[in-house]
């Protein structure tokens, strides 16, 4: 198991889905970042299912406990606690599929590996494992805040749709349908300034890959223009440096940007100033009300139809998760570049 | 910096393009592995240049040195070092841009970061670090041999052409044109028993993400269906399970496996025992002789044409790099398997 | 800061000790260990301060709580988090010390490190947060016990007493005084397999050193002979190798073992097979009642004495603790050496 | 195996005693240090054997070559490998030793844990490995000089002599004897700010105490008065804060320091700005040529008189090893210093 992420903002997550609770520890965050418990609570609600008909209606709550690390609403250097309670937990829900193998999830996968897994609702493997992240990327997003980083996601194509006018609409057809649709979420941030990023191999773009790739349901990662790029010529491609005017409200020194930014804000690994663009691709939600054919975990073959709560698109819910993986990345590069020079 | 790749088979590679030598010290690989300096040397030639006219005519020879860590052809569970002296290095050449950001590469990022770089042929952030990549593979890829995992790679895309057949055409024009394109590279790792893959972080998938991200000029990353599944339903992209047949040559328990393979061999972030296949996006060489837009150190700005010995599509000799890549990320997770169970 | 131990099992601990909680992640604990919530609670009750007249009176309580990891009382292959509330926490016997430096302790150091401190007892200084080791120390207890290693420790020395009979008079003697005495934890491992240890920077016995020394108030370390080889001469102190007799019942091969064990079970870093025993120096409890001279935050003089629940000797409070720091190390290196050969 | 050292000036030492070289990868130096070969050099020779009668005679020159990360005597901020050749390897000089384990030496666990070692001379465990470290220690030590921190370290205890003017004479007896005496070395750190230490686990005691055990021939560890303390009251033990005078030449504020220094210079795991004071005992070199009772790799019973080159007490030379481990761990912690505050 590997349930740590980052080298100085570091955060171990913890928690089965339908256990007494999850969480996240953050070792690495600096003294003296102000922030308080609702701060944390607010980032969290973005991320709360029941908000609208086309998510899954199971009212988590969801309320954060701070249990160390913040003193009277100051971080004092040492690991930061945030514990989450699983309430409204149906167990018996989940009974049925102890020990048949849902596809698409990590039901075999997990039961080859460990011999043993805690069958209800996908347990470690839960999406649910990410409220946990969303909550230590707040932090993150209130360390980057304060250089002025900006982080927003966007949901950019549902199915095959592009129209965000649209995406309602595709969604309620394929759950109507007992079906389920992919999407593509695109997150920016703004105001990086240049030199994050550890090469060679923790490029900023690769580390961002390993981030975004980690959350549940990503099949693809993208930097700037990511595939498109290879279909054009390094002469289109190549983002020439141009003057970008002076810095320090016009009485610095001229910044050097470039012009256009196919490379998504990031060169060698290190970030150029400007915009961070990446795109992810989230398969279509695996629990489908549909028949499948699958087996059990003695290897007989079963058919099964996923009931209960699920959203028929995970790209909704998934963005503040993939905020919180870019907050969490800059944040841990923005400290790590302290160490670049003598 | 970050040179150190992988947790249990663990490479840290050293070295500027210029500089003496590059090399990597491998450490975590277990003891008892027969390994010869000819089968690195031979895996290593797959990525020298000069090899047909299309790629860079620089004839880097590349012999590799062991200098620790095997001993009478076996491995002896220490540190195993790699040397690879750097011949022909026309540092020379690289004189007139010693001061002026190329746009595409890592000038001006590590200028920016470090304050200072070797401006010879990119230094650290130069492709040619990936020979060590590729020596360190050769060992990762006989303990994968051992196990039966065998991984091949191929190139499928050339700027906007997918029939092999006209690769060679698509890249000749180019380089007349003094221009690059950019390709795609698909490596699949047959073979691959359930099982691999360390959640919740460090997912299979993730993992190889990180490890293709690091390589240069690459933009995109994809795993199974990738960036296409997002069009699909659920229904259409969950692999169902299937029964495959006795194992242990017919006399064993039912192997399950999927009918398709959509998600590319990988669920909840653990190998399936089916076909791990990725896919990724390099971008057109930054390298091109045509006129482009830039500024020098001193913030001046200049126009620079990029002249010398580069290949204008990086794929073909990324090919071996990507298949190094795959075999370290899966000779790391074997290893790290044997911890999942008491 | 640095609150994780181990490669494989390894702990992160957190909580101040007058905070809502103190607690412990353990990420790599295999799955497939039987292990129940009242096991841990009682290796935890044995650290319980109350349970004499020679330990502070207060009373902790200290229930432990297990919120993932552990299903059905075996562990998953999941991150394990124990959480113990902190109860009876007068934090108003602390508000004086606010901006006073207790000569001993921590105050001065972590107030100038990061500016700010939870000043209450000790915050994440305090000796509270090794309960937190004591309860993820109870798992790796029940891991080795599998493997048929057992750990114990006692007290050999009180001030300048090593006749165990006197130890109490000792203590109480510096009790009435206001005054506090040092002692010496010794630490034995039985059943201990041949090769456990990762030269060359972690040799098990440098591991070993480094876990006892992270116990707050630890001021020396030795192992086998320790100090007191240094007199030695080399024929007197190499221990020789002889025959122990066959293994696996006296019907395997000759087991080596070593005459004497002057080596406290460790050569080049590496297990031997014999016991390991490892003695621990520590200081006189900094908290004393009698004056002592020291500054504020301000940078002006003060007097301090410091009243209250104090232990006047800690060695027997820390032995629990020094054998839960023996035993996580001993796990954690037991399933190591799964990766030493092929 | 771990061959790797320091969290941000991390070193991974490689090589074996008898093979071709050995060699060191230092990566997370920051970039801007001025440094040359020859200063490197210079602090290698004061490891070098040779220099006097009393310690091995074997020539090893120990030439180092700078193979990557310094460019025009700066350093890069890119990993810097430093490589030694062995010269002068009499491996037929160990043909003999190829079965038989050595008392006292790692032949016997190494073969144990690995089924394989390279017998020639101790291969990996020789101390031949701490020469590596010592080249690594001098970049250390020069970061650390520009920012005041001095280093040095002395032999304080021969066998059971305390008296330095008594120390040849000690050893050389037991020279002409055949046999060999431990010894005492203390290591200094003048100049240490306030705030070097990572608790809780690293703890600057701890580290510093897992740094100097990987040390071949430790046996033990004591920071400040160390074992010592054991014997004193809390109240003769604990250090007073006083005025040390006005800062930054007399025109800053007022410097908190303590009037003694029991503590070594650390509490609560952080450097108060005293001294850091510690000291480690080394076993009587195992290398005897007295006969000794061992066992061959078969199994069979032997007898063994160590011949060749050793030293008969190796802290004379393992004096600059002590100084490198302390200069790295400090320049490591003074270098994660700078993330302690936002």
């Amino acid at each position: 198991m590997s349930n740590t992420f980052g080298k100085q903002f570091k955060i171990t997550t913890f928690g089965e889905s339908h256990g007494p609770a999850i969480g996240v520890v953050i070792d690495g965050c600096p003294a003296g970042l102000e922030i308080s418990r609702e701060e944390i609570q607010t980032e969290l609600d973005r991320r709360r299912p029941g908000q609208s008909e086309l998510v899954t209606p199971r009212d988590e709550k969801d309320q954060v406990e701070v249990l160390s690390g913040i003193f009277e609403n100051q971080t004092l250097g040492t690991p930061i606690c945030l514990l989450i309670r699983n309430e409204n937990a149906q167990a018996k829900d989940y009974d049925k599929l102890k020990d048949v193998f849902r596809p698409g999830h990590a039901d075999f996968t997990y039961q080859a590996k460990y011999g043993i897994r805690d069958y209800r609702g996908g347990g470690r493997a839960s999406g649910r494992e990410t409220a946990a992240r969303v909550a230590a990327g707040a932090i993150a997003k209130k360390i980057l805040a304060g250089v002025g980083i900006e982080i927003t996601g966007r949901v950019v194509q549902v199915g095959k749709i592009t129209d965000e006018k649209d995406f309602v609409k595709e969604i309620e057809a394929a759950k109507v349908d007992g079906d389920s649709v992919g999407g593509v979420v695109e997150v920016i941030a703004r105001g990086v300034p240049v030199g994050l990023g550890e090469p060679v191999f923790d490029k900023l773009s690769a580390v961002l890959a390993h981030a975004f790739m980690s959350i549940p349901a990503v099949k693809g990662f993208e930097i700037g223009d990511g595939f498109s790029c290879v279909e054009k010529f390094g002469s289109e491609n190549n983002d020439e440096f141009v003057d970008k005017g002076k810095g320090e409200g016009g009485k610095g020194k001229v910044v050097i940007g470039t012009k256009s930014n196919h490379a998504g804000g990031i060169l060698g690994g290190i970030s150029t100033g400007e915009d961070i663009v990446v795109r992810v691709a989230f398969k279509p939600t695996s629990s489908i009300s549909k028949k499948q054919q699958t087996f059990d975990r003695d290897g007989n073959e079963a058919v099964i139809e996923v009931k209960g709560r699920h959203d028929p698109c995970v790209c909704l819910r998934a963005m503040p998760v993939g905020e919180a993986m870019m907050a969490m990345v800059l944040a841990d590069h923005y400290l790590l570049s302290r160490m670049s020079r003598l």
